[in-house]
């Protein structure tokens, strides 16, 4: 048994508002469209309206994307494409405003912070300094290889949990209207497919992808570790720290830590690729509820993020193949759900606007 | 004949940029992300990169709706659940600033221009003032009914399709980056569907949609107008001037000679809903290369703009059954070609972040 009771956590998740989704969806019928002709974008209102508890919804004008940055010991074994020395260097790339990431954040008006919850360096002992907040909630360097025994102690899952869930409280604290969960980690697709895997029940060759966009050779050296870890994952579904320990990584843990928090804390998370959906499946396996406060933003490339968005029930708002992580793909996928606030909050009413009602009934 | 020479119209039409597409391609595998790992973002970047003659690409500040607003007198026998007096009461409504379309441009920063080109009212007669500039491309009180007889005269065609080319020319003289052509029009998909019957060879009830939502009955007698003004029009497409008179409609011939003047004029073009995609296969048949500056927006709901899309080769960015017009899905779409501008333009290359590169060939 780990020190957090995650019964008591659970219990913590409410859903979002039935009154305020009511509320949008008598709304939507009034403005001056036919019924239905903003198709998903009413939808989309209707559960801003509901995450919100507002109708009309404000504008999603604070959003933050949290780049959870750690290391795996898989990656020494060549499951990526990417040596994992590219983990600290994107992590300076991010500091410095270098990454897809950031493009998109400045053209979208996002923060971007960046936590190393377990990138295999030192930074002191590299000469490169960071700023103390991105080391704040380190919890080790890189976690072990998950394919020859657990990625990380209980001890160490649970400190990397409860460091996402005082990631959210920070961000939920400082007025936040959208959180975005970004990552970056040489090899942490091999944690995101096992735990899909285990969660999922799917086959472990439905679920490993190409990841930065690897050989068959290396595939197949990925598929072996995911397929071992699954096999010791699979014994640990009774507790999803023992899961996260298991098969994950400090990075993983603490991102379904946020999950889980940011919705007891009523914020709405739009979800970015196959690491973000992995800890969704694990978050979702502690409070269920906790998905009603998550949109999907994108489908990746990467098989193992369908498998989990379909487990999830969530449909993905855009389809580009985009398979970079970080958050970019939620990013990308922003403006439609800021376009669904837009159209059920400024748009006027049949009444206002004296126009003719439909002459048949639809 | 019309008195516009359509062939030598078609030669000033070029292609975008080779170049600057090479070029483009060339800087999107020096960006610190794994190849090819933005997915359709690259592509986008790449076309930008073309139309703009431009590596990387500026971003896409200046955007215009043209609002090409017209009545069709088909729609007094009853194709749609609205009566024709809401195209009048929807540009009011457009011209304060109380549509979707509006709503979507203030957010993105885009401006939207509504032009009266045949809508049934006689502004000054109702008592309301509209601005000088809304009329000043007016070609007529409403098309006729197509389902009995041809829509406009020649004369009135060839007028319309001028007004859409003066009106292309003043917006890339005033500097657009990029034009999305939108429309109202109660009636206007009746026509849209015709055209695109016509200029794609498909069923005719294979295109007729729903429109605004109209019921069973409704929808037999759109199919029936459809089908005997597409007779007509296959009579008539040696010359797209007479086909837009039989078929179309002036707000419909109108968008057809800005998409061909904004490609002569190297604009890129964002399409919209299903009576935007019409008037692309005019405009793509009057000038074949003209399709290469343009995007499409959105998937619609409605049969005849997927039919048109497949003919001009074009995947829609988004698809969330928008089947409003007005240029709400190419407003919905538009911050996708931002984030493909924002990505090629703004981020570092492996040299510049001193990452390492791929340890294994791809």
């Amino acid at each position: 048994m780990s020190r957090i009771d995650l019964q008591a956590l659970a219990e913590t998740v409410a859903s979002p508002s039935v009154e305020a989704r009511a509320e949008a969806t008598r709304r939507q019928s009034l403005l001056t469209k036919p019924s239905g002709a903003l198709g998903r974008l009413e939808e989309l209102s209707i559960w801003l309206a509901g995450v919100q508890n507002l109708c009309p919804p404000r504008p999603i004008d604070r959003v933050t994307v949290v780049v959870f940055a750690g290391d795996h010991g898989v990656a020494r074994n060549g499951v990526s494409a990417y040596p994992p020395e590219v983990t600290a260097q994107m992590v300076l790339n991010f500091l410095r405003g270098g990454a897809a990431v950031n493009a998109l954040a400045r053209l979208h008006g996002a923060t971007v912070r960046v936590l190393d919850l377990a990138v295999d360096v030192d930074w002191e002992q590299l000469g490169t300094a960071v700023p103390g907040e991105v080391t704040a909630f380190k919890v080790r360097r890189s976690s072990d290889d998950l394919s020859v025994g657990p990625a990380l102690s209980l001890e160490d899952a649970t400190t990397a949990f409860e460091a996402g869930q005082a990631i959210a409280n920070q961000e939920v604290d400082a007025g936040v209207d959208l959180l975005i969960p970004g990552d970056m980690g040489i090899g942490n697709t091999t944690s995101a497919a096992t735990l899909t895997a285990v969660l999922t029940g799917n086959d472990v060759a439905s679920v490993v992808g190409r990841g930065t966009g690897i050989d068959d050779a290396t595939w197949m050296i990925k598929c072996a570790a995911v397929r071992d870890s699954a096999r010791r994952g699979r014994a640990a579904t009774h507790d999803m720290l023992e899961l996260l320990a298991t098969c994950g990584g400090a990075d993983v843990a603490a991102m379904s830590g946020f999950l889980v928090q940011a919705a007891a804390r009523r914020t709405p998370v739009l979800l970015d690729g196959v690491v973000s959906c992995a800890a969704a499946l694990v978050a979702a396996r502690i409070s269920h509820r906790s998905r009603e406060w998550w949109l999907a933003g994108h489908r990746s490339t990467e098989p193992a993020q369908a498998a989990a968005l379909e487990r999830l029930r969530l449909t993905p708002l855009i389809d580009f193949g985009l398979r970079l992580g970080e958050g970019t793909g939620a990013l990308v996928a922003l403006p439609v759900l800021r376009a669904a606030q837009a159209t059920l909050s400024e748009m006027a009413t049949f009444d206002e606007a004296e126009i003719a009602a439909p002459s048949a009934a639809e």
